[in-house]
């Protein structure tokens, strides 16, 4: 007889579940890596494991919070600025108990408070810290909004194609229905409302209604900013749908050209009025693990909810709180993101250079990493706008395509092994995030350091183009 | 047309979770403390909340790994031990990145090792890396457990009654049947394996099929602890019927007598020996919430699996993957918690006289309140042999349940809304635990500052044995 925790009979919905970020390719670049082989891990927006040093004022004050016997310390002052120990102190008074006490399940309340200082400067409209929620990283957040949402298989969720497989893998997890909407790769991986529209009125021919809609802006794993134009037309989209819109901006911070700068789909929505602005359900995430913090492994993050009625506020307060609380020093780190150092400070203008410089090197690599792909045989790949991954796509000869058949792998993972065989790079096959038929990509983040990356991008070249050389069709030479 | 964060549109398991730590009275002793009144919260396991402080040695380390450019200020010696900077560097070590890098999605493989090392001595058998996973908290690993094993609502979970609401939430939220088996007040909350037999019966002709069984050792709210041979019959219990067990032990460092000392379950199963050893699937799991760290605001623990597939293991860890990775921080607690300064160390002596003096203190506080409570009228308590809960049987008189009725309350809730007014001691109902009917309790925890603590039972008896006196039936008195 079978038992509880047998394979055969565990709940399907978790069997289903596919997650390619940690997949094949993840884990033979492990395997690797403990036979001693260099593995350039590109496969995780994950910048300190690339080498990225973390900022160090909000590092300075969390110490300071975990050691808060130091603050009586006679030579504190040695080693810690005034202002990182005025900071820390801050944050020690909000809570109750210091960072070893739970936090209400929502997080701090003087937290929250400034998360919501922080976007009505950035959208110009006031924001209510009861309608926002800590969690341990954004992706915790965007899995209770899923799971609130989704009660069977006819619930659709609207998810952009390519998509980051943390939607798809939640959706599968919570027993839903992903609905795709293909971005345009030809025009940047923009959104296409016609595009959209048909993608609704094939679910619904298939017994599915959309309840919610995800974006990622900046994208992930496509790097596009989108429009103002596009966030306009996706918001009366989910009003006149009445879809709940659900929009993934933890790359707020990381935009890598001028002529369009992030622009929140909450201010979209609030300056398009009534009777849109009091009706569009809307749920916002943000994150410490992307910016120019890259603070991942503390797992900060939050959500703000627009337009949702206080009855589910209530029922999304209450599951948060079966978990008790978000990891508290994680919540100061949001607290230092959302109201860091000002002018004067004897900590600014550190912390706007180290910050600055990280932006800039990043900036530098998407245009190194674009050019490269781009300098490859069978590679295009659009620029890297903003977040933090470059989706070239591969034109892989047929011959490659049945190579990998034979084998019994998906073209583009036949591809990604082979490119992490020969030189180490871990990247992610498209297929991981959903593409075209008959297309393939990878994605590979733009974190390796700048100083490693014409290197990188040279081994990639070589082996790409030995690749092509090896399989495309020469039958026209040897017929000569 | 309805929205799809509308309250009625909601998934209904979010709708049907009930979490009565955080329910009503939480609710109402906020309200109060927001209009300035003292709140003495004993809702929560929460000791850092009430006073208790942390232990010197793990937030030095912690301290240090978050501000790991101090390991190169000439300074730093000024301020931390040799040991606490050398314990640092081991972490940061064990870490690609520093504590800003996600880990692999299970923790970071090195503090695996040690929980590995720190089980094998605690039990005398070998323990394996790869089956502990470390989580954000012991919660969530417990939320893991559940939603790989329900199905759907004919998949039963036996749940000891009285329960941690954990435990009834969670299995609501993923739409399985919470099976009760009722712990024996009469005998200091032990578990009676005929009950529990029965239970199954019930179960079965309800059309539900018990797939795993949740003990709480020590017991939460209850604070028995459960001997050896109660352990061995309810191994052979799941032995026989098929069920995984899911080991709560988190409170194994909280012991507050010598009869009974911890035995995990684990250890009893393998003294069990074949074929026992080999077949019963068992999951176990701890914190650094509890014990005489208290850390519930770094969000750290992990689960041990025995005797699961490798292939159900590989489920469960796509699945952590979609969340990325536990907060690191928190693991780094763990790996000190598992593996704590040793006899030698330059801060061994204050760390053991540290965590000493906060257990027994807490021993103490288990014998005042176990006393004050039984001097109470109408009050009776089992000693708090483990945990940090005391759970007092309040016998309520027919009066006091009809006034409550009256104002559509549970009877319970009416009594600890009526303490929390009088006295603003914050308690959670035994109803939200579940007890046998018409019987009626309340939970504390014994976290209270022990020099507050007369104080509080004083208050408590004042007010409880003048709402007996309201509420008993004096007709005997008037008719004289």
């Amino acid at each position: 007889m079978s038992k509880g925790l047998d394979h055969e009979t565990l709940n399907e919905n978790v069997k289903k579940v596919q997650y390619a970020v940690r997949g094949e390719l993840y884990l033979r670049a492990s395997e690797l890596q403990k036979e001693g082989k260099k593995i350039i891990f590109t496969n995780v927006g994950n910048p300190h494991a690339l080498g990225q040093k973390p900022l160090t004022f909000p590092r300075q004050v969390v110490a300071l919070c975990q050691a808060p016997f130091l603050l009586d310390d006679p030579n504190v002052g040695l080693v810690f600025p005034a202002d990182a120990i005025a900071r820390a102190k801050h944050y020690l008074s909000l809570t109750s108990g210091g960072l070893g006490a739970y936090s209400d399940s929502r997080g701090l309340p003087g937290v929250r408070k400034e998360v919501a200082e922080f976007i009505e400067r950035r959208d110009g409209y006031p924001s209510d810290p009861e309608l926002i929620f800590l969690t341990d990283g954004a992706s915790k957040g965007v899995m209770q909004i899923l799971n609130s949402i989704i009660r069977g298989s006819s619930d659709g969720i609207l998810v952009p194609v390519p998509q980051y497989p943390l939607y798809s893998a939640a959706i599968s997890l919570y027993g839903g229905s992903l609905v795709p909407y293909y971005l345009e790769e030809t025009a940047n991986w923009g959104l296409d409302i016609k595009n959209l529209r048909q993608s609704v009125v094939q679910a619904r021919s298939n017994g599915i209604t959309p309840r919610a809609m995800v974006i990622i802006n900046p994208g992930n794993p496509t790097g596009q900013c989108l429009s103002e134009a596009n966030l306009k037309e996706l918001l009366q989209f989910c009003y006149q749908e009445n879809v709940v819109l659900m929009a993934d901006e933890v790359y707020q911070q990381n935009i890598y050209q001028d002529e369009r700068p992030f622009l929140s789909a909450r201010k979209v929505l609030l300056d398009m009025g009534l009777p849109m602005s009091k009706e569009v359900q809307l749920v916002s995430f943000h994150t410490v693990s992307k910016g120019y913090w890259g603070e991942c492994g503390q797992r900060g993050g939050y959500f703000e909810m627009t337009n949702i009625p206080p009855q589910t506020v209530d029922e999304i307060y209450k599951v948060a709180s079966i978990s008790l609380s978000p990891n508290v020093p994680g919540q100061i780190f949001l607290g230092l993101m959302v109201n860091p150092p000002k002018p004067g400070d004897i900590s600014y203008l550190k912390f706007v250079q180290e910050g600055k410089s990280v932006l800039e090197s990043l900036r530098r690599r998407a245009h190194i990493m674009t050019n490269g792909f781009n300098s490859c045989r069978n590679v295009v790949c659009n620029f890297t706008e903003g977040a933090m991954y470059s989706f070239p796509q591969i034109r892989l000869p047929p011959r490659a395509i049945e190579a990998a058949k034979k084998l019994g792998k998906v073209p583009d993972v036949f591809y990604c092994l082979k490119l992490l065989e020969a030189t180490g790079i871990s990247t992610v096959p498209g297929s991981g995030f959903g593409q075209k038929e008959g297309v393939f990509h990878l994605r590979t983040t733009i974190l390796p350091a700048e100083e490693d990356m014409p290197a990188i991008m040279e081994s990639f070249k070589k082996f790409n183009d030995e690749f092509m050389e090896q399989y495309e069709d020469h039958t026209g030479y040897s017929r000569m």
